[in-house]
């Protein structure tokens, strides 16, 4: 069996992660799919936590790959958009194949490296760039090939989803979850694109390259994060029967496309509701395959290796080439039409802070009933006389915009004495 | 774009279903995927439910598919081990790949076909074979590549499935539960493959074989149906937070290879458990990745097709060449040890019916005892002197034997008045 000669680029956790992986695995990857991996460079900035990288050549400059002719792929597995733009240009100018980890880099260049890759004839891939460990872009892209794919909502954020699981369980403020997930480490000292959805938004811009053949400018889509949600939202979705994840939610209606992240209050039993800490959960539906769910770890240095290698076992068995030469990454004839949020259509939850008087409850459900918004549960917690009160209710699906407008009327008509919080409801 | 000629043999529920996708999606797959498929043979005995077949060539002749230089791909499509075969190996002989959604063929021939394949230098692919739409065989073979996989644990069939979610969900029994199934069409008019458990076995074995590069003879197997499962036994298993599914298992463990196709008491926080009606779901635990399931609906023409021409896309790409070229089906070095049923390792479920006299519980827990075996629950339902009772209990992970040893001790000391029923517990 010839061996594949491979480089990393980035000794960080998931360069780590590999290395580990082949240390232990090497042997048993290469009997299980005929693919015998061999590491001859790793490339990063000193200090380097270790020396010990399976006998290849350890170093900063980029020459000790691109220059290796024996070195076929390169595993670029570093973070950001501009070094790592030049080292994937470089990496795919020299001839060789791109297996990489970063979801900013391929969501915001994709383009450009694609094409780069097809002028010489070579192939990235970005299994690890989204979902961890889960293989949800050769799902997609090879298992669902005969679908169109109707539909994406995804858990693809394991930081976050830790801190909403960690709220909900032991009813802790968005404070005190965030704290307890950087103790863990599963949240960074700066958690900020985890947090405000950003994150979450680039994967959901490649899931939707690889579904709907469509370019995703990052503006297409719209962001919302979970630094807002509160323990009081919490309880309140646990009386819907609902609890509230950070979704990333890709859907094809007649009109267009509607495109966004939030947090969204899921059904007990929809399958996303049991993705819990760190996991991830990807809920597809196909035209011929009708729904399907995708979960397990989309973090960390082994699940994160085991979706790395697995895309250099594709290009080393010459697959990935074919695929890469014939997909149609982009597809549709024209770009697609992004709904804008006041055309999505979704059913909503809203609290409403309301003065103790009569006359509250009458204005609300006058104000939704002239804008055809169908009421589908309403609940006001007893309180005392002239006392505030919080009136919650459901809406059936709606125009978000109608929806959108009746609060911001609501609000304007004195009907509310402090800001209305509100939710999609899945 | 060059068009792929392929051909059908068999035009029941899943030819039919290919027939429909390509009807409606030829173009999408063509520009999604750069695979334009040709539709140029159906062989089938008549009478046809209709002639309207894409302008094929429709006859009984397997020669329209193997004399067409044209068809480079034959999608088999027909149940059974005999002429299945024969039809196989004929398109294999004829250098025509083959994709099938036939699961008793490869567990029962897969070696020869796989062979036969090779000698040929064709490919021979089966997502469709196993889980319908769900792409577990991409998954376990490409997405967890460089993993050992540790676990798979299936809900297999869906027929089952629906069987003991609706006896569940309605307190129906199981023959009632069966009628209805029936009814919709989720079992056939003879569903005893289905129901004893062979089905299931089918796949556990074509899944193992990929997951742990070993044949798996299907004497290897244990196999046990869902025929004696009672409205009773699940009222019990809800009171202990569960359910009863019927898994297949299969679980590396340092002492050999444990599998068995088995209902289980699943708990409600398993993913699994929130698998119902005709739905399918696989758990696969990897070294790298960890847990991972995938679930989707197992069966069904639209969905099977879903899985048959993502096949044949793979094929069609050239990919499926390499794969199969390289993949190791069979890499151990030696031929596993299946650990014998005595020697698994799992919680169990016994329910004692017992006379009303003293000393009984203090009998039962004490071969137990003496056995090693550790009570995690017990439940004894009250009832009046004089009365058979009934006594309920979970043991901790024990030696599959010693339990079942125990249990047989028990009715030999006349501590019981009626056969003791028994379940694994996930």
């Amino acid at each position: 069996m010839a061996s594949v000669g491979i480089g990393i680029i980035g000794f960080g956790v998931v360069g780590g992660g590999v290395i580990d992986v082949l240390r232990r695995d090497r042997g048993t990857i290469a009997a299980r799919t005929g693919v015998d991996l061999e590491l001859r460079a790793v490339i990063s900035l000193p200090p380097y936590k270790t020396t010990d990288v399976l006998g290849a050549k350890l170093g900063s400059d980029i020459g000790l790959l691109t220059e290796d002719p024996q070195i076929r792929i390169a595993l670029l597995l570093v973070g950001g958009t501009t070094f790592a733009k030049d080292l994937a240009l470089a990496c795919l100018a020299a001839g060789k194949h791109v297996v990489t980890s970063n979801k900013a880099l391929i969501a915001s260049h994709g383009d450009e490296l694609f094409a780069a890759a097809k002028a010489k004839g070579v192939a990235i891939s970005f299994e690890a760039a989204v979902a961890g460990g889960i293989p949800i872009i050769g799902a997609l892209r090879d298992g669902l090939a005969a679908n169109r794919i109707e539909s994406i909502t995804g858990i693809l954020n394991g930081t976050t989803n830790f801190i909403l699981t960690m709220m909900e369980q032991k009813q802790w403020s968005y404070h005190q979850a965030l704290a307890e997930a950087q103790r863990l480490g599963y949240a960074e000292a700066d958690p900020t694109l985890d947090v405000n959805g950003t994150d979450t938004a680039h994967k959901l811009a490649i899931l939707s390259r690889i579904a709907f053949g469509i370019r995703v400018p990052l503006t297409a889509l719209r962001i919302e994060g979970i630094q807002n949600v509160t323990a009081h939202d919490m309880a309140s979705a646990a009386r819907l029967k609902s609890r509230i994840k950070l979704l990333a939610m890709a859907t094809q209606r007649d009109e267009g496309l509607e495109l966004h992240v939030a947090p969204t209050l899921v059904p007990l039993d929809h399958p996303l509701a049991a993705v819990h800490m760190n996991y991830n959960g990807v809920y597809v539906v196909g035209s011929s395959a009708g729904p399907q769910l995708f979960t397990g770890q989309g973090a960390g240095a082994l699940p994160t290796a085991s979706a790395v290698l697995s895309d250099v076992i594709d290009v080393a068995l010459g697959r990935a080439e074919q695929t890469f030469g014939s997909f149609g990454f982009v597809h549709q004839p024209k770009p697609p039409h992004f709904l804008a949020e006041a055309d999505e259509r979704t059913a909503s939850y809203a609290r409403f802070v309301t003065p103790d008087k009569p006359g509250i409850l009458a204005g609300i459900t006058q104000v939704l009933s002239a804008r055809n918004i169908s009421i589908r549960s309403i609940y006001q917690e007893e309180t005392d006389e002239h006392q505030q009160a919080s009136i919650e209710l459901v809406t059936h699906p709606a125009r978000g915009g109608d929806f959108l407008e009746a609060v911001a009327e609501i609000d304007r008509k004195g009907l509310t004495v402090a800001t209305t919080v509100c939710y999609r409801r899945l």
